[in-house]
């Protein structure tokens, strides 16, 4: 069963008409046509908004705690995608976790380069802090280059002396713009969406002329001293496995609480079919457990 | 509270007789003596028996699911420990699984090289499938050597043409007698109990002159395509932190559901000290959780 919805999941993606590698504008338009052909579920609001100057997506699902939020990071490769695209998984794992979650809209590359994206995400959660919300009674969520966001936020609000959320759910984070993990060749015919080429060519309109081993682009080789226990999702068909392994490794040599969790021949971002294979229904039941187990410690 | 738990044990395992790199019979000796010196609870019951011409330890406690059955391995670097001398974790762990463990007392070394300690898992894995215990109503449970021979041991199943076990759930694993890993120096210093010196020992005393990256001695070199889901358990104040983290991206690379649970400065099989360790409780209840998760699927 688990291993059809797999396959035909497999189909979709390599059937669909999305190619990163390819012309930008062409490919906002498909990213945003494809999403957003999924339609929301009728008790799903999102309401666009400001927070701290930086546009936000405000998602609310029924029957939530009001006192806790999510503080959620799109994917895209820096380049695509936008909060609302990325409502349906947004609610999905604040439904799940019971709680509203913010999504931010940080600026994307090329027009807005490195560390544009950090500098926004910063920017909202202060902004959240200064709303009167503490700390811990909030949790980062974020997919893909949206993932390697949260864990590059982390480490920038260590150097911004605020204080670090409850806890960060990453899924299938790219975390090494350098794309040297043994799995972009290794990994690369199994992956129905990500080729290491359109990542190497997003990682410089993201980085322009930098390096691409960055720490706060790249947090696999940043100092992640300090940050709150991480959960790490990853499917085992993506040509990131290798960056949701090594932040791991990076994480739990600096003595962080982390947890990975790896779904074999799951593709990049599982979790957002969760209506169409069980794996990423159980992802997010994890991650929404995950959460929630934070919020007292 | 944990900090203080933490550094009440890392003082009492560094204050401790037990040298992994002294003369082995002393050892021996002092290994059983600090393991015996804990009592077992009184409704801990421990039968020595046979099983397939392998000795065991039968360990039962209360109000357990007699349809299951965890088979474990004891750690000692293959040189020392016994299935007896481990009695008190493996009562821990399945008494919060509710069933029954089927302790091995494989042969060690230097008396009993490699591969005996695989020969005999495989033997008593058999002997158990031959009483008419379905494959997938055993799980297997290993603690550092011990750790690592579970791997191992799946990976000869596998060659043996026998079916693998429900799940595995694998503390401190010593999964690379090469010692090749990163944190057997950069953990050195916070390591409470082992030395890379002490294992390169050790690791000669099991395989003598043959290859120390032999698979089924180092299953972070094995083929692991079609091993159960596995949990792996470490802390990061151990030297064998990185075989942790290899052995789960084997794992991963190989399609293999696997998660991995990193605690911050926890020491090697800190799940032992439960009774004065809070982290050790959640451990131990989270690989009870996993092992039952995996009976029905």
């Amino acid at each position: 069963m688990t291993q059809q919805q797999r396959q035909d999941l497999d189909k979709l993606l390599r059937n669909g008409p999305l190619d990163l590698s390819g012309d930008l504008a062409q490919q906002r338009a498909i990213f945003h046509e494809v999403v957003a052909s999924a339609p929301l579920p009728g008790d799903v609001s999102a309401q666009p908004c400001q927070l701290g100057g930086v546009p936000v997506v405000l998602v609310h699902t029924p029957d939530i705690d009001p006192e806790h939020v999510i503080l959620y990071f799109h994917g895209g490769a820096y380049v695509l995608g936008s909060a609302s695209d990325s409502v349906g998984l947004t609610a999905d794992i604040a439904r799940r976790a019971r709680v509203r979650a913010v999504s931010v809209d940080y600026r994307l590359a090329p027009e807005h380069p490195f560390p544009a994206a950090v500098e926004d995400a910063v920017a909202a959660y202060r902004a959240l802090l200064g709303q009167g919300v503490a700390a811990l009674r909030i949790a980062f969520v974020g997919e893909s280059a949206g993932g390697g966001l949260v864990a590059a936020t982390l480490v920038a609000l260590k150097d911004a002396g605020l204080p670090q959320p409850a806890s960060a759910a990453i899924f299938s984070p790219w975390a090494d713009l350098s794309v040297t993990g043994a799995s972009a060749t290794g990994k690369a015919a199994l992956d129905a969406i990500l080729t290491p080429e359109a990542l190497r060519a997003r990682a410089r309109d993201y980085l322009g002329e930098g390096d691409p081993a960055t720490p706060l682009a790249s947090p696999i080789f940043a100092d992640l001293t300090g940050l709150p226990p991480l959960l790490i999702q990853v499917g085992s068909h993506e040509i990131l496995l290798d960056d949701a392994v090594r932040l791991t490794a990076r994480a739990a040599e600096h003595d962080v609480p982390v947890t990975l969790q790896v779904w074999p021949e799951a593709p990049h971002v599982f979790q957002a079919f969760a209506a169409i294979l069980d794996d990423a229904d159980h992802a997010l039941n994890s991650a929404a457990a995950f959460i929630t187990s934070h919020w007292t410690t």
